[in-house]
């Protein structure tokens, strides 16, 4: 474990060595702690970029920080790849720390100015180094395949309801419901409710009256779906909790039913003990 | 089951033959997935006629498409009406195929061109076609019956809300509460609390200074009955699992007492077999 | 049970077969199908009274009707008060009927015209008619003690919250938070959301900068107990079902504990007998 | 217990007995219901005070009453204070109780004056004095540590999302999206859903078309998280019902499994009873 001659004369042994340093460094607490606190600055100095009366006084130090940052990210990453290896991308959160991490790096000049804006990503790097807010990501992340089918059926729906409406409204309200796009836009704030009848509905149904039959159908099926996509979670979650009570209830029974199968076992040999006992007593009979 | 002598006397037997290769074709995986395949192609063919661009390059091209797509679905239909025979009309889904696909036949001119929009409604196909999406549309109407008396009072509430604030605020704000039909579609914009205050509310207000008395109540008592058509689906959701577990639970122990009372009919006839030991002891004594 | 001679010198004899002949009229299937039509069709009269129109053409007809309906229900209310006497009183669904009907005899002129408006509240009788609504209303209503403490608190949160704001933003925004009764109608609609930003909080804010402190916390409270409340319904639902379930578990387990210790109590017995066959074996030794 | 000799050479005698005189005094029933009245009164002026019309008529009257049953609070609590000595402190109630009564003790003159508003707090006192109430905010308070982390997740990405949008949008849109603050309180306001898209999202959009990408993504996510939120809350509560349940479920069967074990040995004991029997037999049979 410990590398006691490092003029060893196997070829691997310093490599070893380093490597193993390297894992050490990695796994300490302290190391999570300064990655934790840095990112944490990080998350400060990128707030404090968005003053301009800030930027005008420190903004070259803010800058610099946030690139002295980076470089320990990058060192940070370059470790850990070099400890773990290509197991590193088994990771799906070692990813995230990469890709993150890696936004940085792609030249945002010009076109890609935006992409500089990106940059705050860094800060959701609390959340993979936070184990709890892992946890809550995670269990997040895992009720998406429950809702795939009702996701899937609100897909279907708003793509039926936004070529009636392009093709119903499209022309007399061109700025709402002119492209499909604009039609699938306006239909998600009206599932939101947002403005929907004084914004939307009302100022539609001056040219068409008879709009009201699109748009409160449309909001009893989108809000009913979405109340069961809610319920579907809901219910996913307590049908898992319940499954694991019976389980365990059943298992004790089981236990139960075991235990006095058992007894019938026995109570058996004792029957045929007793037969024995009277056959012993038969034969004196005679 | 086969056919080997397609030149049978049997009259019935090419004709036979043929809805068998019809049965064979209309349930090949292939044949689902070129279903499929159209009704997706159907639907971006519908997204694009939104757009008068598109449409004036290729529109000729997209409703041949269109047709050519149409024909297919008819052909399908009448094959699988063909095959199925009245036991097509059972299935509520072939029905609703029917239906979605029977609207495009009916001329869509002068009076009748809103009937055109609602081709798109061809996409809802999809639904009918993936299982997972049947099963989500089966379960959101299957929790309707659960909520048919809510939604009754619902409706008995809207209507006696309907008519006070028609009668109360009709004549003030003609445009809100001028009939039965917009006090209702007013009713539900607020029920959906939006713009209810500021919108509605307090412009009645500064005309009928109480009418808080109304609103403020309605939408207490409506939001209260909303909130529990929604706890009346999970509560049903939940007390079906809870049943269910429940009955494995009870079964279980049920089993457990058979087991117990098995062992006393055990008992009993080993006791009975010791008293007939004990006979056997006793008319030694003497 | 029945009254063969109408005769008879018993002098409560004709009044009881009066009685009974009412009893029986009032408990007639018909009699109650009879009673909702008439609520049906009192309904839709008092709807189309809300048209102008109609009631120009045919406004001496509708409330010609109107008023017959409304003696034909005097007359099932006097029946049924006949028959039960005081026991009347007791149901809480024939005390609602009892005033929705009384309501319409108050004479509504003058000042108490907007009596009128509340005749319409005889449609809620549907309510009490059908058995389905009853029960759904009995729940609503059976929700409220379980839901009483979190109400309460929110009444007083309300109550501090509302003085808060009339003595900070009073005198700035007279309209809104001028008097407490003001303040406590814009705090209810800043809690359900409506226009509280955009609307409240934004134009507060162009005079006290800081009112965000008070607008977010108070959303935040008011919102977090809201679902509380709402949570609280869900809750008490599924603890009643598990309640229920748990117990019949119980039940069962106990008869199987029973049957467990009926064993034992055999058993017991049955080793009595077997030491008795050794007492008998042991004297026969010497 | 008692003090019979109030002229005791005992130092602490006297002083014993008047801890003991205010101790039952603070316990008495009709002192809680003293306190609760002062509060709803107290409750009553301040409200009545947020009248500038009573003010000018009453204000001095209100003011001098306010100032009486401040002094009640005071004695009350100093009162407490004597009687429990440092204990007092150890329940967050008093403590509660203690800070709402010394807020009006601070000179809220000049820049304090704001601090006069606090006042109202005092009324809060009514939460702290109904052991229902209390029980509500207890719990209320004992759903957070649930929901910590939940929000924690929010925070991180309501600061992310907020640094992005005062990049983005905070050179067009400076009232909104200015600064940091602004950003926050923005996309508080967009999370509530209240005029997210006219109000905030289409004016964006008309400077940034591609604006949509940034809010509807924020929507969905923001939302989901508030949701999952919500569940966590309920499915925690149901968990904790769910437990204690199947304890008291497992417990019983535990008990049987306890029985049939019990069974077991009376079963052991008849064998070896048997088996004795059987050896008694054997000897005489040479």
């Amino acid at each position: 474990m410990s590398d006691p001659t490092p003029s060893s004369p196997n070829p691997f042994g310093p490599n070893l060595g380093l490597r193993q340093r390297a894992e050490r460094l990695v796994q300490a607490k302290g190391f999570g702690q300064l990655i934790i606190g840095l990112i944490i600055i990080n998350a400060i100095i990128l707030g404090l970029e968005t003053s301009p009366a800030i930027m005008a006084s420190y903004g070259e130090l803010l800058l610099r920080l946030d690139k002295i940052i980076l470089g320990v990210f990058i060192v940070e990453i370059l470790l850990k790849l070099y400890v773990q290896r290509w197991s590193f991308f088994r990771s799906n959160w070692n990813l995230f720390d990469f890709a993150v991490v890696a936004i940085a790096l792609i030249p945002a000049s010009g076109q890609f100015a935006v992409l500089r804006v990106l940059r705050v990503l860094r800060v959701l790097r609390l959340i993979s180094q936070f184990r709890q807010l892992r946890i809550v990501v995670e269990a997040l992340l895992g009720s998406l395949p429950g809702i795939a089918s009702i996701a899937g059926l609100m897909g279907v729906l708003f793509y039926v309801f936004a070529v009636i409406a392009t093709n119903l409204f499209g022309q007399g309200f061109p700025h709402w419901f002119g492209s499909l796009g604009q039609s699938l836009y306006t239909l998600f704030q009206v599932m939101t409710l947002e403005s929907w009848s004084m914004g939307i509905a009302r100022p539609v149904m001056e040219v068409y009256p008879w709009a009201w039959a699109f748009f409160v159908p449309f909001i009893l099926i989108a809000t009913f779906t979405m109340l069961n996509l809610f319920i579907a979670i809901i219910v996913n979650s307590m049908n898992a909790i319940e499954q694991a009570n019976k389980e365990e209830t059943s298992g004790l029974i089981q236990q139960d039913i075991q235990a006095t199968h058992g007894l019938e076992e026995e109570l058996r040999q004792l029957r045929r003990e007793v037969q024995g006992l009277s056959a012993k007593l038969d034969p004196k009979d005679p």
